[in-house]
């Protein structure tokens, strides 16, 4: 369930009315690793064992499906918030990888570009020779938008969608959190063995920050794009990772931020 | 620095421009208690002191301005995103008060609606019979937008403005996440001597999650405007602790999900 009625008062021309009103549901989902606590989250209900696949993906626990053994709810959790990750018995459950949503630790220097390979963690850059078109690029909010419906109502919810070179849907999920959009188009390749993602493009309805950039650059995804603007940091780790980073991505208009060599036609002025 | 320059490559009618841009600068900001690592949050540099303040006051770690000895740069972090907060003699530094992020933990239901009062974490519901006039409301967009320079350039970044009940502008921030700005303007409040803000109003520039009201409620705001929407937990959240929440602010237009009785005219139909 992505959206929830409630009665509001709607103010207008002077006058408030009494209106039912659509609103993106915020719930927390806890993510146990073999029944221990491992993360919570605010997400938005639907598709979870997805946002746990891909965040598991994301964080370097879990690189293919055949490393999990089960996901699912957690019997003692009534609502539904709780959800049961077990992993196949030869993958370690190295938490020491798990830098929490990849932040620079303390020791590796805290210190914005000087730490951008501990950001990386050690994940290789792209070297994808995919090249697409612009006016493809272009076209593709308008479809992600397509396969949007609970934005529509509720006007509260970031998309994500992965695409084909060819402009193909193969996926789109809504949440309220931008990073749990990206993971669940990310789990659901896993969860589907589509893994790399790495002929693929990204496209994400609002900004971008590092931290999705992180995400792609574990999928191996070598072209994102964002609806709207992307970080300093967001540029500076696409450009040492070798990611095309495209923002701004509006019809027949885009922000080519890094990895301009996979977007033809190539530079004329 | 809250933006950052840097070369891109611009597409538009067919053609590929290099141009200068100015992206919203995104870097890691460690807050340390007492010399010991406490948080690393993303945010855009600047005002930090406030970050951090507003940070501990929201947390429930620090209540007045005199509960502080001291917020400096950590000498050893050259770059200057690492910084030192030091507790007054008598405050004591009670990590297990900070529910990280206010997240429900699992042993308190971590479901949703039931678990709205420990999300409230013991504070008690807003009392104020503060009222304003949505007229009044419906111009604060647009002053809190013209005291927002780097979103103008950059297109990235949330803001948070304090107003009085007659619409006066106290302080604005920005950042690149939202609970971020909510934080800086409620420690410009604390480092200044001017909570509890138990007699203004909070404007955001997107959208209401429900951390932003328990960061609402910590610093006793009893009317919270976001010109985007929130979330349903966030009405669930304000209706709980009488909160008011207005949401799509516009220019004479808004939606009232909690705490109508403060704005006036009252309902008419």
């Amino acid at each position: 369930m992505s959206s929830s009625r409630k009665v509001i008062l709607r103010y207008g021309a002077g006058r408030l009315r009494r209106e039912k009103d659509e609103l993106a549901v915020e719930e927390p989902l806890e993510i146990r690793l073999d029944t221990r606590p491992l993360v919570v989250t605010m997400r938005t209900p639907g598709h979870d064992d997805e946002l746990a696949a891909g965040f598991l993906h994301t964080e370097g626990l879990v690189q293919t499906r055949g490393d999990l053994r089960a996901i699912r709810r957690n019997p003692r959790n009534r609502a539904g918030n709780s959800l049961d990750v077990f992993l196949s018995a030869d993958v370690p459950a190295d938490l020491s990888r798990l830098a929490r949503r990849g932040y620079a630790s303390s020791s590796c220097g805290l210190c914005g570009k000087e730490s951008i390979q501990a950001l990386q963690r050690r994940l290789k850059a792209i070297s994808s020779r995919l090249k697409v078109n612009p006016k493809l690029l272009a076209g593709l909010p308008e479809k992600l938008r397509a396969a949007q419906p609970t934005f529509e109502r509720t006007g509260g919810l970031h998309a994500a969608g992965i695409f084909t070179p060819e402009g193909e849907l193969i996926v789109a999920r809504e949440d309220i959190g931008r990073h749990n959009a990206v993971d669940k188009v990310i789990g659901f390749g896993l969860l589907h063995g589509l893994l790399p993602f790495d002929r693929h493009i990204l496209v994400v309805s609002g900004r971008a920050s590092f931290e999705i950039l992180q995400k792609s650059l574990a999928a191996r995804i070598p072209i994102l794009c964002a609806v709207s603007a992307p970080s300093s940091l967001a540029v500076e780790f696409a450009r040492a990772s070798r990611q095309t980073l495209i923002g701004f991505l509006r019809a027949e208009r885009m922000n080519i931020y890094a990895g301009a060599g996979r977007v033809r036609p190539m530079v004329s002025s």
